[in-house]
């Protein structure tokens, strides 16, 4: 049987595809819900879908790989994981499908430039791989917590919530979305904390260095039975509005009722319009969804106020406002200094300068 | 035609069943409808609703307008305000309609005792009043807001609101409810602040104080295009649960689509259990009701949160959290006393102090 090794990328989608979290998805898209979903996000069955999941193959990979009844799906480790069945080889409109999916062309998108990389060649076909493949589990330091929409399903059913939103982070978690988390938290039942930590471009804060915030803030700030942190190993495509809809699709499938939708969701650059996510999760709606986003407004701390708050619920002039930008944010971590409470709080803000100092450390040293 | 003189309660509910606040009400409810509210909180024609909205009559009243073809209806001030067509003068059980309605026969309730005093004589009909009868207006200080559904509905449009979600209130509004109001503004377009300022027991705060306070807070909290300040002239019936559904419906008919849940939702002493009227109204949902609940819990300013806060969103000892009993809080203004500002607004204390001065001085001369 020829064998296909994944990257990591389409490893991290293999996996997710194996326990679940891409349903309707089983497998690999094949050419006629590929080009359903570049034309109207939806399947050849008409199920919304946002993305193209189906890894590229390279010119020698298609010739090995054509004709084969079934391949063998190795993960980068080097484990065989399972088979593909049924594989499907097919090349696309690779221009069609960028457009469709980041609204820009611009190879500097760091979706795009992924895409393009890959090239025209695709592969789709039935994921035959076991949800419990020793070669799925997550990595320490990752595997403290719950990573499939099994285990948190189960953890969702322990505690006994009805109601769950989910939130999806690629950052720290400051005290601005401490606030949305909580603010959206108290008409439900419980929080799943979410974060991203599959594959995000070079400039965002490394998965680990997170895992220690998130666990940090939790540990401080949130009730136990009311918070419940879960690692989502995804790849981070940058897509904006179709992102936010595979976030809302991931989010039902592990077993959560609403999912929080700040500015800007999934978006990188000035690609995307500040509430292009949200308006495309208004037109498709909660039904289809399968989920009921729950929209955002910028929001900080507010002097006047005593509070966080944000334009819906502030009336105060902007001077009240305690604002950093990202480049002051880092300015300050790099040069040891606490950010003011009221912006992070400090058991985040020491872990962050910590691992400011150890990357400069070891940066100096390399 | 023989006239009803109807009482300023009973008033209240006719205004606002002209103005169709009521619906599907459309007058006062018949006896068919009477038992089917009693039996299961439905008309006869199979519709939620939760209160036999239907004048108590005296026994001398029942002998005067038995076998009338119509009545008309004159304000406690004396005008006339229209008719009710084809009336009907029945007897109920008034043990039964207590115990469903209120869910005690103690006449100690200030609900029971409204309608024990009432006694078994009711009388139904269409009401026939045109909405806008000048008789029908606010009285100052209380026209200074939208008090029909087609005025509230007609500010909520030209604000371009598209979700809404109402804040039921009979107190003036300290910063645990202020914060209740901004969670469940902040996902929505806007927050219809409604205190109801028809009867209410002889204890509860004066609705013209409790006005003051809510233009204060507003003004000083609140965006002026994120939160609509208007009157819901209702009667008081601290119904608990079925006062919740009561409350739910009145405020679809207003125009939101949100509303807000607390705990012990329009309870009084210890006659309900905690979320009895949360309970009641998830088994109802959101469908029927027409609108969607959001529940709350108990919520305080954390000292180690650095800001509001509920069980739900805070897991700091308790000795972390500003609390002060109703008690306290009545002392401390009585003694011209600011409680702390993470608890009431100063400008709300103030205007407190103020009312509750003047209260004592008019107390002394008279």
């Amino acid at each position: 049987m020829p064998a296909l090794h994944l990257d990591p990328r389409d490893f991290s989608d293999l996996r997710l595809l194996a326990w679940g979290a891409y349903e309707p998805l089983s497998g690999f898209v094949r050419a006629d819900d590929h080009a359903g979903i570049v034309a109207e996000m939806r399947l050849a069955s008409g199920a919304l879908f946002p993305f193209a999941v189906a890894p590229a193959l390279s010119d020698s990979q298609r010739d090995e790989l054509r004709g084969a009844a079934e391949i063998e799906l190795i993960a980068p480790g080097g484990e065989a994981v399972g088979t593909l069945a049924e594989p499907e080889i097919y090349t696309v409109d690779v221009d069609a499908e960028i457009r469709a999916t980041f609204g820009t062309d611009d190879p500097a998108h760091p979706g795009v430039a992924v895409t393009l990389q890959g090239g025209p060649h695709r592969l789709g076909g039935k994921v035959v791989v076991d949800a419990a493949h020793p070669a799925l589990l997550l990595a320490p330091p990752f595997d403290r917590h719950p990573g499939s929409p099994a285990a948190v399903r189960s953890a969702i059913e322990a505690r006994g919530w009805r109601t769950v939103v989910a939130f999806q982070t690629r950052n720290p978690i400051h005290r601005a979305h401490e606030y949305l988390t909580k603010v959206a938290l108290e008409p439900v039942d419980g929080l799943l904390v979410h974060p991203l930590v599959g594959e995000t471009k070079g400039d965002d804060i490394p998965a680990d260095v997170r895992l220690r915030c998130y666990e940090a803030l939790l540990e401080g700030y949130y009730p136990d039975d009311r918070a419940l942190l879960a690692m989502f190993p995804a790849p981070m495509r940058y897509a904006g509005p179709r992102e936010a809809v595979f976030h809302c699709i991931n989010r039902r499938n592990y077993g959560a009722t609403h999912f929080i939708v700040g500015r800007d969701h999934a978006g990188v650059g000035d690609y995307y319009g500040t509430y292009a996510a949200q308006d495309l999760l208004r037109e498709v709606g909660a039904d289809e969804l399968g989920i009921t986003p729950v929209f955002f407004e910028h929001s900080f701390f507010c002097k006047a106020c005593g509070s966080m708050a944000s334009a819906k619920t502030c009336p105060h002039d902007t001077g009240e406002h305690v604002h950093l930008s990202g480049t002051k944010v880092r300015e300050l971590l790099a040069a040891g200094e606490m950010p003011p409470v009221e912006f992070t709080r400090p058991e985040i803000a020491q872990l962050l300068i910590d691992a400011t100092r150890d990357a400069n450390q070891s940066g100096g040293a390399s």
